[in-house]
């Protein structure tokens, strides 16, 4: 692959030759279909690739459905006509410029499962909630934990969030009080996104994870911690979670994350064979949160416990079978240091220290107006460094209960 | 509505004319289409309405997303057709013979939700788990618990359920066991299909459920209470239920159930005013639960705490979105008596009083090739009863664990 694109790629662009992300836009003219984004432009791969049948679609899930040699090769064939200048007299015209095209939710979602798989996040959670105990539960380094989520509330980026209202714990003998949630937060996260199914009573095993998962994206999945704590014993959140949960518009595809492979922490329990590492797949992705337009955190993925390898083959380990379209996601990404902690939970220490603004407001938990935008970068081929853009939204009011 | 058919429904058939349950069949010679069960027939809906688009369908989707006006519409057109002989020679020739069709998964799932809304049953588990202290959750009575679970493995009765493998509690200081599942039960349930969707930011008001839930069926949520004990604190059950979930393929309209309404048990918490009962959508169904063949439980939906009406106020108050197709479960149906108890783990008392069958043998949890088959009768009008059929599943060994 050349590192650079007849089509001009701004300094700092995430978006350069090596990420080649796909999204569904919206052009000024016509249906929504699908796109890779190349610095400040947008291709139209149904025009570029004479392919309507599986590209001019309001959503990826065709092309996620054609598996990964397919996938492959589509990524080779864009990398051409990007990179070849010989191409360009005939591809300019399926460009389109990106502030001019609306983006759109990048695919059908099947089902959504969120996983729990950093320890950093998962120790801090068990130190604030119980303290004095041991911060992770007596199966966390043998399992990836996860749950069941919400599918049809997954929304793009850039779509308002409406401040939940729900039950919270009542004082001593009185009853629940009802309203908008006091304690909503953010939860920084990175997506993985299923092509490929599987047949139920099978297992998708830890090393067939590429031949599944198409690409990843950035979550952000707003949580009510205050109905959180009232609902979550015996059988997890619910309400506290399901009624937003936000994607990034750009799925990077696998193939463009080979340099950003790592090796996952060391482990201190043995693991069970179907969770055994084989290649390794821990991911060096570089996550930035941004609230009101200043960074609050920076956290690591490189830290996390689990693999997405490792998530996959759990999911699937009961038999339980994989759809085109189904997507789960990594947990708050924290890492060791303070300044890597991807909530505000973390961040405040339950509330009790604040972060302060540069206008001198302060924050433990959202405001109504509250904007977060999380963004992330990866190392690239050759030093580079590719980008996943940024999943964004901010906080209205809801209703009155009424 | 008359009472007779002129399509002969033999004494004991769940499917009198009150019932016209929908489904969706594959006819012997030609594609899967939504069909309405009348005695041992089943009623080609396209061919008898005429309406292709809507039902010449491998699903209810469509038909579901066109609201309760119309459900009203095409149930009192079918029961015309169906009970007035002068429509005979007209639709005959739109009537399979139940026994030469195929029964099919009968809608697309959207999301799928379980809740926790019997008293008896949530009791009995807090009672097991939990020996000395309440037995209910502080909130239980505040809200019906819930839970999202996977939708992509709900499955249609008669499809054989593999035994699923996972990790199990370890002995102290141990390495967690990994195996198939020794302790495999069932759960005899009643789930909601929701038709009409909602828009995210509002609430679907407990007045509002008729409007916005199509009609009944009988789940079987088939649980491995090892794998659950060991992986579900905090964020509640996954690979012990994700393996599948079975329904019944018929599934009865709301509009057949108004002579089983009846009131819940009275409250012994003031419930907050999205929760009031309004109308009574408390159901009088009775369920029956048999294990290769015998009758091993006898479970009354009539105790059930919440309501289905309360359930999707529940779901929606923070603003979550409905979409067609979304679909939820009562969980475990179990009556205040020891022979009402919706699932073995009651039954045996976590495994300690087998239950013994007419061949001698006993059962804890469900052994290879163990069938059961949950089914359902309710009030119909004029002292008749309907019947919601069954949910049928076997469970066949899994892979080796390789």
């Amino acid at each position: 692959m050349t590192s650079a694109s007849w089509v001009p790629v701004p300094e700092g662009s995430p978006f350069t030759p090596h990420t080649l992300p796909y999204g569904v836009f919206a052009p000024e003219d016509g249906a929504p279909r699908v796109g890779v984004a190349i610095g400040d432009h947008v291709l139209d791969l149904a025009r570029a690739l004479g392919d309507d049948d599986t590209f001019a679609r309001p959503s990826l899930n065709t092309f996620l459905a054609q598996g990964r040699s397919r996938w492959q090769e589509v990524r080779a064939r864009v990398t051409e006509l990007l990179t070849d200048s010989a191409h360009r007299a005939a591809v300019e015209p399926a460009l389109h410029r990106a502030d001019r095209v609306g983006l759109l939710m990048p695919f059908e979602p099947a089902d959504y499962v969120d996983f729990y798989a950093s320890e950093h996040h998962a120790a801090n959670i068990g130190r604030m909630l119980r303290p004095g105990q041991e911060p992770l539960t007596p199966q966390w380094k043998h399992l990836p934990i996860g749950y069941h989520g919400r599918s049809g509330t997954l929304v793009v980026s850039g779509t308002d969030v409406v401040r939940p209202w729900g039950q919270t714990r009542p004082a001593e003998g009185g009853a629940p009080p009802f309203g908008p949630s006091a304690r909503l937060d953010i939860e920084a996260e990175v997506g993985f996104v299923v092509g490929t199914p599987s047949a139920r009573g099978t297992r998708v095993g830890v090393g067939d994870f590429a031949d599944h998962v198409f690409g990843v994206c950035l979550v952000n999945d707003w949580s009510a911690r205050d109905l959180q704590a009232w609902e979550y014993v015996p059988l997890g959140p619910f309400l506290a979670k399901s009624f937003a949960t936000s994607v990034s518009p750009w799925i990077v595809p696998l193939d463009a994350l080979e340099a950003a492979r790592t090796a996952p922490p060391e482990r201190t329990e043995e693991l069970r064979p179907y969770l055994r590492d084989g290649e390794d797949w821990g991911l060096d992705l570089a996550l930035e949160v941004r609230l009101n337009g200043e960074v609050v955190s920076r956290p690591s993925f490189t830290s996390m416990y689990w693999t997405p390898a490792q998530m996959l083959a759990h999911l699937t380990v009961n038999g339980a079978s994989l759809r085109t379209g189904d997507f789960y996601a990594s947990g708050t990404v924290s890492g060791p240091d303070a300044h890597e902690r991807g909530c505000l939970m973390e961040l405040t220490w339950n509330g009790q220290e604040p972060v302060t603004l540069s206008d001198g407001s302060t924050r433990t938990f959202l405001q109504d107006g509250d904007e977060v935008v999380i963004s992330a970068t990866a190392p690239g081929p050759d030093g580079s460094r590719i980008g996943f853009g940024e999943v964004r939204g901010r906080i209205v009011a809801g209703g009155d209960g009424s």
